[in-house]
């Protein structure tokens, strides 16, 4: 885009002639409307609300998630960042483009929105943000004034057991969550953050989840994993709500109706796990391949029995009932990243989990996992943890709370 | 796996006690005979016939490519696996697991399939096979005896302007494109593949498309790419047995039937993209944004007007009209992996193209190419070129007419 004023020149004589002749407005326009598809359209997930969306929504099948550093000390300028933010994730959920037309803005000017989801339904699309510690404090300082107001339970994890973290993988001042049932609107809704925050946030990672792995929804079968198991059965219905205020939402202060999300790049060692006899997969999950039911069960939602399961079985030592009734609310999502430098597929799970608590939730579990059978075929190479504050209110923006 | 030998002893009591109770094989049974749904079934799309599926076939949604290298100089047991892979793709594409059962075989053994698709619908799967030059040839040895029979349009592609080819990314002596509408299908019929083909074949590169940005059926409309254009819609509609036969279909000796498939990895570099005015995106590709029509026209098919284009526009240069009648038929797909090192998504366009010759097809387009107002904004980072055999009929093998 640099070095091309010829061309910039040029295109200031065809905007002229195409506004005059007025046929790009129009269709512009038509986009924006586009016409109702043969089936009953699926209505977006409301984005106002007393919690952020995308925790106990029901679980959408694709997943773009991306961790950003913010790049200024500036607090007003971050602070407009997520009011921009807030205005375009609101628009996009809805289905429509960032901006006031289909592809905005004046001709002579980088469109508002990026396009590539032009026409593409609502998908469900859900985003969801989350602080990280460095937005706190960065190099020990403190660059937003809001240093006394990092929560407790933003605690820094604990080295784990097997652990072997990629820093480029890892952390990040802001998170963003997106989920839809079409990786396209998650792609672009990600992209077009960051084309927003542009000079005041970087990507740092991102990961692509291309099958979800996880139901908030006790009437749908447990997704499968990339080793072909249902895992996370037990996972907290986004119905119950009772469950919900125990174990998802915060309470306290500013991050009141908001919760902690907790996220693990885990690589899975698949043609290994793919040489290993069904026998010895099962006693390892703790569950039967092909229904899922735990051992000496029948049905994938029939109540663990924890004496039928070997010591060092995943679903025993995942179990609350192991782990003094420590849950967390789970959306994992399978990757496949192209391959290693060894002929294998870089492929695995990226774990996602909300809680009220990560040293009540999260951390006691996975330390309780440093037995599992399952390692010997897994490791947790990326690493997150941010504090995702409560829903907006129409007007509102992410982070009001904090900054408001 | 290895080291573990008390657990399999454990496992051979219980898979006794399995068996005797009869629980698990009557599950294996239920899930392999799934519930229909409410909605009706789409149904599979054929392997067998006198063309590979996956070519002409309307475009699904979702893409796993894999490029393997063969690690055997044995004749013999690379038919053996080529035909042990024809099984299991007609399975697979079915909707069916590999194998008898359902997660298959005995319990003390390796599942036969992998079982992440269980439950699953065949999701218009298609598998299609492709042989590089280094089955032919490599480092000058004739390993299976066909080195006569490299059919003389399965070229080294030549070197183009701008290239930045990643060896890592490229290559390998036999392709497979697995396309389906859910990309938990298309990655589990990949992965399946490279198991069965263990010690006889490595994955050497991979790459997962999560949007299709062609479309082969003239009625649709061109799904957008990540610069959030339409593109490639002068496509080979794959309806049209008279332009098939012209340019996408070879004719002569064991590839009859057959076409030939080239890859190209193209990195697309967005951020520099959405930074450009709306007039400058549309006048690089010669198309507006909200419809796709090309300049001068109102509707994406109305007639191109090569006159009304730059000189360096995008539609322009890779039009028949300016290539002497050559014409591809494309199935490319957008990914995104991850971030590169510099904050910016790794994210672009996985270009496939079928035709019954390179040298009369990609070739003279691509060099045609060279002055592409977008080559500012793309980069090629990955490329293949593999010969694709003729369809297989009932019986038949992957590779028949080539080894038989």
């Amino acid at each position: 885009m640099t070095g091309r004023p010829s061309r910039r020149r040029m295109l200031g004589f065809s905007g002229a002639s195409l506004l005059v002749g007025g046929a790009a407005g129009a269709g512009l326009g038509r986009v924006a409307t586009a016409e109702p598809s043969q089936t009953p359209p699926v209505p977006p997930v409301p984005f106002h609300g007393r919690h952020q969306a995308g925790i106990v929504t029901p679980v959408q099948d694709r997943l773009h998630f991306a961790a950003f550093d913010v790049v200024t000390d500036d607090r007003a300028e971050l602070v407009r960042m997520l009011k921009e933010w807030t205005v375009a994730a609101a628009a996009m959920t809805r289905g429509r483009p960032v901006g006031d037309g289909a592809v905005g803005g004046l001709p002579q000017a980088p469109p508002d929105d990026t396009g590539e989801a032009l026409g593409l339904p609502p998908s469900r699309l859900t985003l969801t943000i989350g602080f990280g510690a460095g937005l706190f404090e960065k190099s020990g300082k403190d660059r937003f004034g809001i240093r006394d107001k990092r929560p407790a339970a933003l605690v820094d994890l604990p080295h784990f057991p097997g652990d072997r973290l990629d820093p480029a993988r890892g952390g990040g001042d802001i998170a963003v969550q997106a989920c839809a049932d079409d990786p396209q609107v998650a792609v672009h809704a990600v992209r077009n953050l960051a084309r927003i925050g542009f000079g005041t946030v970087a990507v740092r990672w991102s990961q692509l989840g291309f099958g979800k792995t996880s139901s908030t929804t006790p009437a749908e079968q447990t997704p499968r994993n990339l080793f072909g198991f249902k895992d996370g059965t037990e996972n907290i219905p986004g119905t119950d709500a009772g469950l919900l205020d125990d174990h998802v939402w915060a309470a306290d202060g500013w991050m009141a109706g908001g919760s902690y999300m907790v996220v693990r790049r885990i690589r899975m060692h698949i043609e290994t796990w793919d040489r290993t006899s069904l026998l010895e997969q099962e006693d390892i999950i703790g569950r039967d391949k092909s229904e899922g039911a735990p051992a000496g069960r029948s049905k994938e939602r029939d109540k663990v029995a924890l004496a039928a399961l070997k010591p060092d079985a995943h679903v025993r030592l995942a179990h609350p009932d192991t782990n003094h009734g420590a849950r967390i609310l789970r959306r994992g999502y399978s990757f496949t990243d192209g391959t290693d430098g060894l002929g294998r597929l870089d492929a695995g799970l990226f774990f996602i989990a909300f809680q009220r608590d990560p040293r009540k939730g999260f951390i006691p579990i996975q330390q309780s996992l440093a037995g599992d059978a399952l390692n010997e075929y897994i490791q947790h190479v990326g690493s997150g943890i941010y504090a995702c504050p409560p829903g907006v209110n129409q007007g509102g923006y992410w982070g009001e709370t904090l900054f408001g």
